[in-house]
């Protein structure tokens, strides 16, 4: 718990740490995110993103998107980037994670800062309604029988009603709760790329579930985030012969919208 | 109506052909497709895609993404193309359209067979329900003043006491209706992703809407549709300074799910 209030670089800043090394950027992937011997997708998702918005010199990812080729080891890395468009407000980027000649994600994402926009708002949804984190439950992925370093990375709290089951046919699969990094990191637009998979699968009502490896995940950042918890809501609706989609969104600690995602992930049982 | 009944090619399969030349695949993107003076991005994504399948000779494209970087002119493009991984199941690759020394779009995917997956389905959402096409109103994009080629390539078809309009606070902006080629061409997987920005805005009922350029699109194809009408339900809840995320569903003509989308869009008052 003590990382970032001591000064130190919090566990997620020194584990997508990035120096720029003859032309590329070096990184180092740890095992402190993995979820059975694979870093789980959104910690490798925001390293890359810190590299892209390093290039760019843009404050935020309004969109970026990864698909995943193969889990890499724990160990050095390099990332290759390419600036396709470098605008004012709006900047595009591309970048791959390396381990040797053997490329593990390929990331495309759109940069900029949606402050620098004007234009009307509205919000056509509301939070996920969830008792205080006070009165919620520390809950982890219980019931997948694997190693998981991810759990010791954030602390996640499920309301104390909350039950994995089944819906109503024709209702999603979904879970709420709240989220945190362990070590009192406060959350910013860098952390919500991670914070966007770092759920249990809304997929758990399935039962039995193994694992859920992610194909594909694409982070939009609509905001900076107001330090405190995030609320965050997953729901998958379509499973098909073992692929399903996720849906997230992230809200923060005053009630607003963040970020949402969506992923591609296969779901083995 | 004619070009498909008569054997000649569609114009969704004329304006999306292409052809190896020396390492690259040419192209010739067209005018009939255009939203005012830009290309509409679900055909330049849909030709990019098609790239990119024949490149790993897989049938369907699981997940594709796009970022728009500028709007290519009607004439020949070349698209640029590069196999990540090239599996029996999933391939991943990535490609790039190009007009002389500019790039216009960037794309990356996941492309392979969702029947050769082996795992348990369930659906939890219905179909949008509507009104049979022939009880719907023939309907464009009529609140937008500009040039809409567009309008000419697609049958759009909107419930007859449908009114764009803004919901109650906290609900999404939101349209349903059912779309199909002009000239009778059955969608497959490919023309799923083309169908998937077809729709207008769902932001239409903020009024005023002049234009909502894509800035990125990602479509998951999920099956191949059946033969006939497809039903799509777009929505948006989440508009701040003119930035706006759009979700997309297509059912296919048996109410089986096909594809879904989301697109990061700037809304232009």
């Amino acid at each position: 718990m003590s990382d970032a209030l001591a000064g130190e670089p919090s566990q997620f800043d020194a584990d997508t740490a990035i120096r720029r090394e003859a032309g590329v950027w070096a990184a180092t992937v740890t095992d402190r995110w993995n979820i059975g011997s694979a870093p789980n997708g959104g910690y490798l998702l925001a390293l890359v993103t810190r590299a892209l918005l390093a290039d760019t010199d843009q404050p935020l990812s309004l969109s970026v998107t990864a698909h995943y080729l193969s889990p890499p080891q724990p160990g050095p890395a390099t990332i290759r980037t390419e600036v396709l468009k470098a605008g004012r407000r709006l900047s595009v980027a591309t970048g791959g994670l390396w381990q040797g000649e053997r490329e593990q994600l390929r990331v495309l994402g759109t940069f900029g800062d949606p402050d620098r926009f004007e234009g009307p708002s509205r919000v056509g949804a509301t939070p996920p309604r969830l008792p205080p984190p006070e009165s919620c439950s520390p809950a982890w992925l219980i019931s997948i029988p694997t190693q998981n370093e991810i759990r010791h990375r954030f602390d996640f709290r499920l309301p104390p009603d909350f039950e994995w089951g089944r819906p109503e046919p024709g209702q999603p699969l979904a879970v709420a709760g709240w989220i945190r990094f362990a070590d009192g990191r406060q959350p910013d637009p860098l952390a919500l790329v991670a914070l966007a998979d770092a759920f249990p699968p809304a997929a758990m009502g399935m039962g039995e579930l193994r694992w859920a490896p992610t194909l594909e995940l694409t982070v939009h950042v609509r905001n900076r985030p107001a330090p405190g918890w995030v609320a965050g809501r997953f729901s998958s609706r379509f499973l098909r012969r073992g692929l399903l989609e996720e849906d997230g969104e992230l809200w923060d600690s005053t009630g607003q919208l963040v970020a949402h995602s969506r992923q591609l992930a296969l779901l083995v049982t």
